[in-house]
């Protein structure tokens, strides 16, 4: 029973995946700063580096700094660069968490609060908390069009998770529902969130990293190979601890102003990573594999046998020494107890 | 025989291979589009993110719409945009497809179009066919050079495509040839073309996604491990179908005008998306697959034996059983009927 | 005894890694060109595309060409651009290694050369070595903080780099170190250098692929899970080979000048192209597998108990022909020679 169960999966080959993919996000946002005013936004504004791989990063709030050139000015005040005469302010140190190269001067950052000056882009960076609310909250009904082609190179096979069956017009409308649109390669991100069972305006705040699970586990004996989608966040708070999980990368937008001069708007952009992760297996008979699979079990089955055997052979060689005993013929009534009490 | 052939491969252990990829594209293109006239592109400007690693877009043909800044126009006409009167415009309403946010007005588009209004980045992009032929047709004549680095982590190898006898000399003007120049790792995009069996002018136009596989199947215990390139298109049309693929992604370059206004310049472009895609396996003597292998032959090799064994072993309870019947004599029936209820 | 190492192993059933990984570098840097000046560089300068995924690339040096415009200027001297009339320039001629495309006349370059003129981005970019030392030297005190995330599918398991008893304000300062701090999944620059045996300011100026490798090998029945970090160049120099590696990538920065002009900063930047590189197997006790590897076990060892065997029956052949000849007890010599001949 058992070994009929072990044997439909043992006598295949396997083969891991190898997947490429593209994704591409829709939708339009209606975003609202005191630093921006009233913007629409678009994809080419919130996916930041315009790559359609398998990872994107959908910016979803941010602390703009614009109008930075290289200059002089009181660094943002901490522990580290609050300062009361230019005695506290080392000419040269670079901090790692600051943001230039102090020039060893204490200067007026406020009327209220003196820091070591720093040469670099200059007014620098505010260390604050994002928005919250995050300034696009509008993402949650973005879309995403995951296109994910594999191979399994052992059988030179590929597949698409796009059904061949599939016209453009219904991928034009179409969005995944585990229920009712399962083939459907376009995911709305306030599903992939409830589905994930995490919040997606508290996320849009800091930021985190989201895992798009594509499973393929393809028997190609009998034809089944149908993507599985899941989704689980990457960076997940840990139960004990009381810290909120932040993902968030710094870029910029570069501008020569009408002097000729550098200067650049710097955008800490709080978002979500997204990741398609391929994985899965591909099945197919082998015969190398049934012979290495039936000649093991048939191995193992035979455990209890050789064990028996062994213990029926020393029987036997004392049954062999008695055979001769039969033909001695004397004592032939004990000898005959003796095989019935064995059998 | 057969049992050779098998022992040949499965007393090795097998290691997944762990890559890295850089890639460089080189080439310059003419390009002459009535928006932007005529203007020579070089790596800068047509590889969209320039990123070296194993996925990287080619840009080959584009729709431009420049000038763009935040203010408010008639959105492109389509079925849902196009409008008689306000009423069919919904305040706040933001479409999947569209460019932005309705504000509920209806006006001209055109002399003869009325659409719903929209905030966002105006003018708004227009939905029209790519050019036709695209504008990088020269593209085809770039070259693409790949390095790559592969790792068997369980036997600690590592290894190069490019063999350490190849001079920089050789690497600055070959070009990979399968039967000339095997080794070369620069390849001629419409040498890819050519060997996936697809055209290059017709792919140039709606951008689709190219794979170029390199296969490393080593055999360390006798020195093999050689790549080797194949081209594959993953985004291949369905016959059944009659849409073409197409592949684009939105991207925008972000200028302040003299007055600080931001404006950008919106670029749909079209092009092939490059995937290397590297696979294979490396094997190796052991010692422990070795025991299964040949304990998992033997055991199969053994069936008949094991089969015949039983057989036999039956026959010869019956022959001793019999024997013993032999040497009584007396009580001959009695003993056959037991012998048939046994067996 | 070898048996026991061997089950030791086989009886778990593996999976390989599925991963996720985030990258954030910090840093300030002083540079000084003859193009720039004194700058100061963050992160959003010298980290090219803003992806914080499993490859980044770390600029430490660049040859940058200001101010190009679309326009017609002489290529950059070479062996194939020089000239000395119009009659060695081909119109339309574009070479692979050029900068543009050839109008057919030739022109002064400088005072003593005369080259091709291009239709391109002008002035063209000088075919120069790279500054030395480099103008990143900074780079070594950069950090990267690296968060991988993995799975193992066939397990449902999943785990971070990040043990959970590791707080907020020991990552905000912690130092990988393998000695004192070898859960800390922040890595200085010349840590990751010194460990791989590689000199950074060398690397720095021409630019080199590192690997950052992050293995797991989880045994899950005993619940030992812990990444091991190793370091390596994954572009060596050939020890046979007497050229530097070198690894650049071009882009631009685009702007529009006063009147409306498309200008662009073309940058050769070269720097460290960091892969992290994340492998390993999980493995966990699956009967399957014992049943596969304990038959497989069982049926080798009992390969000498079979060829064994196999003397014994026929050696226990002869002795029952000998057994026999006892009987008979008349051919006694001729039955030995038998026996001697068979055996």
């Amino acid at each position: 029973m058992y070994s009929c169960v072990f044997l439909s999966q043992s006598h295949q080959d396997t083969d891991s995946v190898v997947s490429s993919v593209t994704t591409k996000v829709k939708g339009i946002a209606l975003i609202n700063s005191s630093e921006l005013g009233e913007q629409i936004w678009d994809v080419a504004d919130y996916v930041i580096s315009p790559e359609d791989d398998e990872s994107f990063f959908l910016m979803t709030n941010m602390i703009i700094t614009p109008n930075q050139t290289q200059s002089k000015c009181a660094e943002y005040p901490t522990q580290k660069s609050v300062c009361t005469s230019d005695m506290n302010c080392t000419k040269g140190f670079k901090d790692v968490q600051g943001n230039g190269v102090q020039t060893g001067r204490c200067v007026q950052y406020s009327d209220s609060e003196k820091t070591c000056e720093v040469s670099g882009w200059c007014p620098v960076e505010k260390k604050v908390e994002p928005p919250n609310p995050a300034l696009l909250t509008d993402a949650e009904n973005f879309t995403i069009f995951i296109k994910n082609n594999i191979r399994f190179t052992k059988f030179d096979f590929n597949k698409r998770n796009i059904p061949p069956n599939i016209t453009r017009s219904y991928l034009a409308n179409c969005v995944f529902n585990r229920n009712t649109d399962p083939n459907c390669p376009i995911f709305r991100v306030k599903d992939i969130f409830e589905e994930a069972q995490e919040d997606f305006q508290t996320m849009a705040v800091y930021g985190g990293v989201m895992a798009v699970q594509i499973q393929w586990n393809c028997d190609l004996d009998n034809g089944s190979c149908v993507p599985q989608y899941s989704f689980r966040r990457l960076d997940k708070k840990d139960p004990e601890s009381s810290e909120t999980p932040r993902h968030n990368l710094r870029f910029a937008k570069y501008y020569k102003s009408s002097d000729g001069k550098d200067t650049r708007t710097l955008i800490k952009g709080y978002g979500i990573r997204f990741d398609v992760l391929v994985y899965g297996e591909g099945r197919k008979f082998s015969f190398t594999q049934t012979v290495l699979s039936v000649g093991a079990l048939l191995s193992f089955l035979r455990v209890a046998d050789f064990i028996c055997d062994w213990f029926v052979r020393c029987n036997s060689k004392a049954y062999k020494k008695k055979k001769f005993t039969y033909l001695n013929e004397n004592d032939l009534v004990s000898e005959q107890q003796h095989l019935e009490t064995q059998t």
